[in-house]
Order: C-alpha cells, then sequence, then structure tokens
C-alpha cells in the first residue's frame, strides 16, 4: 500500500479561536465576502464572532447568505459575482457542508468572472482560485479538509467536483459551533461522519494515513449513534467536542479514499425524497457491510472489533437512526437510475467485490418498510 | 485538546515512485543539487533512481555528497554555495536523518548566500529557501514530515531549529530504499521512530491526529523491537515497508507534539561517545516511562495496551536494545551539563510532571552498568 498522504489545508482549533487568532485572517487581504447559509452560520454565534474578529482586523466585507441545503452552483456562481463587486481579496465559508462545498466553487467564479456556473465542472479555469478560509457549524461534512465539493446542477443532479481548488488555505476549527445543531442534524450529520470514516476503511484505498484517522473516529462516532439511539438526546459538550473532532478525523479518510456505491446512491434520496444527506447515504450502510463480508471479510471483521459491538447491533444502530422505510421507488424508476450510475462508475467500482449499478436499483426498491 | 493540524508536504508513496512519478520533479525548475551522505543514498539504490529520473526529464544536476552523521551547519553552508554555483532551482535531499535534516538548511543558505553558517539558527532570512524533494533511506527520522532540522554547530553541539522553511515540498516514499540497512542502522532508526511517538503519546500536546498516528504505528514498531531482541535478525520485505510506513507516522506525531526529555539528554550521547541517535534517546524511555506513571498514569496505562505488553517486558526489549550500559559519566560531568539543558528548557518542561534537569544528571550518571 501506498504511504500517499497531501492535507494542505492549515487546521487551528480550540475554544474561541477565531477570536483568539484572527491575526491569521489579515494575511489574505482587507477584503472579503463571508458565505453562509440563512441560519446555521447565524445560531451557532460563529457569524457574529467571525464578523466581530474581522472588524478587529480592519477587514471589510460583504455577506452573502443565500446558500441553501445542497447548494445549488448557480448560486456559487451569484455569490462569486458579489465577490468581484465588493473587490474580495478572499472568502470565509460558514456552515455545514453546504456553505463549506459552496465556498470553494464561489472561490473559482470570483476569481474567474467570465465562466458560467456549469462550467465549473470542467474544472478548466484560467486564474487561480481566491483564497478561502472554511469554518464549520455541523459534525459531519469533512469539507473542511476535503478536496471534494458537491455541488446540485441546474437539472438539480449533485455532482461532486474535486481538486486543490478545494482545499481552504486556513480552517477555524471550533466545535463550539456545532451546540445549536438540533437532533435530526446532529444525527444525520454523525451518520454522514460515519459513513466517511467506513466507506474508506472498507474500501481498497485505505493505506496507514487514512486507517490512523479512520480506527481513532469510528469508535468515538459509534459510541454516539448508539447513545442517540438509545436515548434520542443530544450529546453533551463533550460530546460535541468529541464528535466534531471525529468528523474532522473522518473527513482525512474520506479525502484520500473517496467514497463507495452508498454515497451517490444516497443523492437519489436527497434529491427526490429530501432525505439529510447522512442518512441518505447510511441507510445502505447494511448493504455495504454486507458486501464487504463477501468480498473484504478482513477489513469488516476489523471494523466490527473497532466498534466493540457486534454486526447485529451495529446493523441495527445506523440502520434505525437512518430510517428510509417510508421511501417507495418502483422497479421501473429505480431501473432509470442504473444509467446515470453506469456514466461516474466509480463508487461502484471501488466497492468490495464491485458493486453493479443493478444491485443499487434493487437496494433502493427494498427500502420500503424495511425492517432492521 | 484543539484540533490542530499541518502539513504542507506532500507525500507520494509506494515501489518506484520516483521513476513512476518523475514528472512530478519538473515542476521545480530545470537545475537541482542532490544532496546526501557518502553511502546510503548509493548503497539504497534511492541516488541512481532519482539521477535516472533526473536525466529522464531532462533536470540538470549537481551532487553534493558530504554529509555526514549529525550533519554540520558548516557542511550545510559548503552546499548552498555549490547551489548558487549551479544555478539550482531546487534540491533533492537523499538520506536518513541527517542529508533530510541538512537538505533544509541547504535550502536556506542557496537562497540566502550572504548568511553565515551560524545564522541560520537564527531563522531570520530574507529570500525564501529552494524548494526542496525528500527521499528517505532509513525507517527513524520522520525528518520527511515534520518542520525540524537538527544541525551540529561549529562548537560541536546539536541544536535544532523549526520552521515552514523545515517542509519538504515534496517527499517520494519508497520503503525499498531502507532495505539495505545493516542491523545496526535498522535497530537504531527504529528505536528513534518509537520514541517519536512514544514521546509524544506520553506528552501534554497530544491531540487526535496525533494520537491516530501514534496508535496507529506503535504496535508496528514495538512487535519488530521484539524481534530485534529476539533474534538480531534484519526484517523481511514486510517489515521494511511496516517500519518505514510507521516511521512516517511516527514523524506526524512527532512534528506536532514535538519531543521530551530523552532527545536532548540523548544528544549527550551522540556528541561525546559516538552512540547513534535512536538509541541515544531510547536509553531514558524507562525513565520516562516511570515519570509518565507518576504524572499521566493514564496515557502510561495506554501505551502498554496500545503495544500489548507488560510494562516490564517493554522496557526490557526497548532498554536492552538501547543498551548504553558501558557509557560512565562522573557526576561532575553530568552536573555540568544543567546549564545547558536550562537554557532551552522546553524538552523538560513537557515531560510529565516536568522534569529537573538536575534528574536528567542524574539519569546518565546511571547508565553505566544498568542492568534491565
Amino acid at each position: 500500500m501506498a504511504y500517499d498522504f497531501y492535507m494542505p489545508a492549515r487546521v487551528v482549533g480550540g475554544e474561541n479561536v477565531v477570536t483568539k487568532q484572527s491575526a491569521l485572517l489579515k494575511k489574505f487581504g482587507n477584503t472579503c465576502l463571508v458565505v453562509t447559509g440563512g441560519t446555521g452560520a447565524k445560531q451557532s454565534g460563529a457569524l457574529a464572532e467571525l464578523t466581530a474578529a474581522l472588524d478587529k482586523e480592519n477587514i471589510s466585507y460583504g455577506i452573502y447568505d443565500k446558500i441553501g441545503a445542497n447548494p445549488l452552483v448557480t448560486a456559487c456562481h451569484e455569490a462569486g459575482r458579489l465577490a468581484v463587486e465588493i473587490g474580495a481579496d478572499f472568502l470565509v465559508g460558514i456552515g455545514g457542508g453546504s456553505a463549506l462545498d459552496a465556498v470553494k466553487a464561489v472561490a473559482v467564479f470570483a476569481a474567474n468572472p467570465e465562466i458560467e456556473p456549469e462550467e465549473v465542472y470542467a474544472m478548466n479555469f484560467k486564474n487561480e482560485p481566491l483564497p478561502t478560509v472554511g469554518i464549520g457549524t455541523t459534525s459531519g461534512t469533512g469539507s473542511e479538509i476535503s478536496a471534494v465539493s458537491v455541488l446540485t446542477d441546474t437539472k438539480g443532479v449533485k455532482r461532486s467536483i474535486k481538486g486543490d481548488f478545494g482545499y481552504f488555505n486556513l480552517v477555524f476549527a471550533d466545535w463550539r459551533y456545532t451546540c445549536s445543531c438540533p437532533m435530526s442534524v446532529t444525527v444525520s450529520t454523525a451518520l454522514d461522519a460515519f459513513m466517511h470514516a467506513a466507506e474508506g476503511w472498507l474500501g481498497p484505498k485505505c493505506n496507514e494515513p487514512a486507517t490512523a484517522f479512520a480506527a481513532e473516529c469510528l469508535p468515538k462516532i459509534y459510541k454516539w449513534l448508539k447513545y442517540f439511539y438509545a436515548t434520542n438526546e443530544l450529546p453533551d459538550e463533550k460530546g460535541r467536542e468529541e464528535l466534531y473532532h471525529a468528523s474532522l478525523s473522518a473527513g482525512f479518510t474520506l479525502n484520500y479514499c473517496g467514497t463507495l456505491f452508498p454515497h451517490p446512491v444516497g443523492y437519489i434520496l436527497t434529491e427526490h425524497y429530501g432525505i439529510p444527506h447522512g442518512r441518505a447515504c447510511a441507510a445502505f450502510f447494511d448493504k455495504l457491510l454486507q458486501r464487504a463480508e463477501e468480498f473484504a471479510p478482513e477489513r469488516a471483521a476489523a471494523l466490527c472489533t473497532l466498534l466493540c459491538d457486534s454486526r447485529e447491533n451495529i446493523i441495527k444502530t445506523v440502520n434505525n437512526l437512518a430510517d428510509c422505510s417510508d421511501i417507495e421507488i418502483s422497479s421501473e424508476r429505480a431501473a432509470e437510475l442504473i444509467k446515470r450510475w453506469k456514466a461516474i462508475p466509480k463508487n461502484f467500482e471501488c466497492t468490495p467485490g464491485g458493486y453493479a449499478p443493478a444491485l443499487a436499483a434493487d437496494a433502493l426498491v427494498e427500502l420500503k418498510g424495511k425492517i432492521y
């Protein structure tokens, strides 16, 4: 296994880090655009602490707060225009995966105002993107430390792009910003982080650094998933810290290993049925584990050992939290998706034993009324 | 604990990676200086594979091969002049810790030819150092992925400097280059890697990423230390790969956590008694573990759990491999060192419970005839 590693983002963590380390922002310039969604950045307290830090450093700023869930490439384009208008030297993204993924594309549009929204997917732009700073407010995405941006195109399809443009120059990692996440977001984002680490662990690319990060975070995330399943209660502050840091570790694994079939199949549940991303991917954890038990049995067994639980308990916990048993998809509708998956087969090919898109279609149909 | 992480070096690993990925060298320029010691770079095969790769990419090169063990800052200065003479755009270091630490300083001198050898310690230079590529040939140093360079000054004292200049731009990580290491080097470098991870693990700064890397590598390194102690035989190829990759993981922990008192105290054994660096530091593992058992008992116990062995066996294994029982240092001579240590107290202060330099002086005296 090749010992590859690349993570150019500088992650600076700790409580009140935005306030304490505001001077780090100044080196990026005198004007910035803050890119956020409508509520998370405000409710978390991150936006207020950031703007106070910008004021302290005499950095003028504009705010674009129209990034929605599963961010539209058109919104990123619009934010890019605003960045040009205010003469932004750099960008700050605040939020969960949506705002963080979005600001990466905004940085491209701001530096290349001539390109159209859909052109960003071609990753063929002339000028270097503006520098970006990321501030996470959920414990799931790992976008803080990945080169990936997942954007919804003008046809409503989630498509990911990956490249050096996707690395933040600076990440402020303060778990306090995740404390305002409600129960549903807390569970779904924890499932997302769990799937990033578990898919990496079970996939073919898991080298030593990716294994190290997955082994560090998986027991912690699973401990909290069991807690959520048992109590339906929010974690305490210690748990918020543990989950946020675990989501970052999972992000390292995700960034190197990529994801397996649950991700593209989960996109369908999100695009058409509004299931939050983490739950949507985790709904296929049972199928993934079964596949791994057949074609990568050592890794599958090691995963259960790492989580200190039986496979039955693990599947029960994850699948009950992800519960998509009210989603009804016909065989005909599911069959129509096979073509889309065949066009971007990487996640299916990387699944242990390979995973035919036809099997994924079956898995979608089987969701209805599924009992774990 | 703050989730900090920074590692800008791009590590590209795998067998024959220099040959396969030679194109990565071209982006640094058309001329380079290769910086090595007298033998390791040649015996390992790394120098021949690198020069073939440079030829293939039409990169002209010079070679400076006079870096000795515990590299002299004056040799780095001399190599810097040669780099200027040949108009080097970048530098490639091949070797163990000595050549890799040295090339970092050569990059400073090459870009700042007006500074004197000793001035590099002040870390106050005008021009950005030249880009550097690192190719490791031993499984110990972690220099490939640390910001540290340890150089012997004009008075014969080992002094470390740390800063962004110390990060390689690119690291080629091919374990095959470690296969020519003889038994003594293999053991001492394995002890060095063990101490990097163990000191990090037991110290106060071990955050989640540092813990992840230490937990990944420590059981592997210890497994091989036990093998060396039991058999006095070289590892097989699988072992070479495991040990080299483990030394890189230990390097991540080292880079963030720094080292504790065994490192500066070990320098004395190297400077005055010629004990190789890894053995010199590991000779104080027993004292460190005892200190941790008193002042950081959970981490000490967790270390033994991680290594799956009793504290007695662990101490016996490490100390026998490090064996310095023939070193005789008088109380008076040891007491003279206290002043030096007090001037750079960080490693002593970071040791669990703090560690008075006077205790370190006692530990030096106690080496003579020590039985484990």
